[in-house]
């Protein structure tokens, strides 16, 4: 009895939630895309369920990638701030990575074509998939969105006023995931990444890129976990069905 | 360090896994809809889950209700038979019930009346909800579906021979959920309730009902746990987007 006590004691609580392959998210993207840009969770807490992943932050002020168990602010102005701990977000997907598939890129490749070539090795259409590129690419087209002021603007008329950054022969990594298309009301159907530059001062949610020599790693994620927010501005939003034909809109 | 251990010795593993307000499910109605029957999810491991919730098994052998930790079988030929802990199931939501809103009704009111009615006392649409309906209706027209063949028809085909049971003048409990419309790739939007008689030897899928003196028990769910299967089935099975528009030909 002594040696199981001693186990459960040395494990620390974070520690013991790290379910393997389990994508948690809080919120859902048609609350982001209905205007709900405050939440209650801080990335205190988020980082108890995930070293890697993607969201924004209260007031929308910005992209957040988190890489390695490290969370960063793409503001506006492009810059990468560390994410304080008291910091919240209304929306954030998040896990902890582990490689399943593992593939080098030698010849270059669009969003498009990269895209396409992840289709063909994943072994399914229908589970999540966290994803982490890294190496060097020819070019990448990275947005931000600026703080927003209440009452909030939906989020197809926030990103009118995006702005938009492109790297040239960068190097750095793209995070995020890989959502079915059936969890279109929940998450960004399809491919959904953000970047951080290699020396971790920019980047942003990933409109466009080009790939010139990276490593692919692709983790399955068959279990997702999702925090619906308690608040008045996500109870009171009116979500309707998953809102499909948005998503070009506010992605792209 | 003795008084941590000791706590930590002294929780069941089940028990340990007791966060509030979580409504787990194994596989997507999607999934079933397709014709996805055979899952690898026992009982034994579901009933760590949950102690009331609503499904199926595999080969699509009848309709699953959980209730108070107690699962059971309702077989095409209408009997409610104990669910063994060695049985598996393609599709099942479970919760450890507790209840947040409770209220006894005591006017009679159909079905379409009693969702009207649901509508207006839970806080927001846009978070799950476990239901406990007991006590006395005056009818409950109930389904269930029989033992299916590979290879396996969609589930549109399958309800086709359906087999339907009135009730009338009966005592009994109705449980199941309520999911917002958003999730309708994972869940059936709205609700969608399982009956089994105070006697726990019939019982089935809720197609109609007219409640009346019941006690209606509402569980928050702001938390959903889903868990994918890894197999060929569901992997290979077209899921596509939600087919929001199917679910009045199979749910009804």
């Amino acid at each position: 009895m002594l040696a199981v006590a001693f186990l459960a004691w040395t494990v620390p609580p974070a520690q013991a939630q790290r379910e393997p392959g389990v994508l948690f998210q809080t919120s859902t993207i048609g609350a982001l895309m209905a205007g709900v840009y405050d939440g209650a969770l801080t990335f205190r807490d988020l980082k108890k369920h995930g070293d890697l992943g993607l969201g924004t932050f209260n007031a929308l002020d910005g992209e957040m990638i988190g890489l390695d168990g490290r969370f960063y602010q793409i503001k506006a102005d492009g810059v990468a701030y560390r994410v304080g701990d008291a910091m919240k977000t209304p929306f954030a997907a998040v896990i902890f990575f582990q490689a399943d598939q593992a593939v080098d890129l030698k010849s270059p490749k669009t969003y498009g074509e990269l895209a396409k070539y992840l289709d063909t090795l994943i072994p399914t259409k229908n589970i999540f998939y966290a994803l982490k590129i890294t190496g060097r690419f020819r070019q990448v087209k990275t947005r931000s969105v600026a703080r927003q002021n209440r009452p909030y603007p939906p989020l197809a008329e926030a990103v009118k006023r995006q702005a938009v950054f492109e790297f040239h022969e960068v190097r750095g990594t793209m995070v995020g995931f890989r959502s079915p298309a059936y969890a279109a009301g929940l998450n960004v159907p399809g491919y959904h990444l953000h970047f951080l530059t290699a020396d971790q001062k920019a980047g942003g949610h990933v409109l466009d890129c080009e790939a010139e020599n990276v490593k692919v790693e692709i983790g399955y994620a068959p279990k997702f976990f999702l925090a619906l927010p308690r608040d008045a501005d996500f109870s009171q939003s009116d979500l309707g069905p998953g809102k499909t034909g948005e998503f070009e809109q506010v992605e792209k």
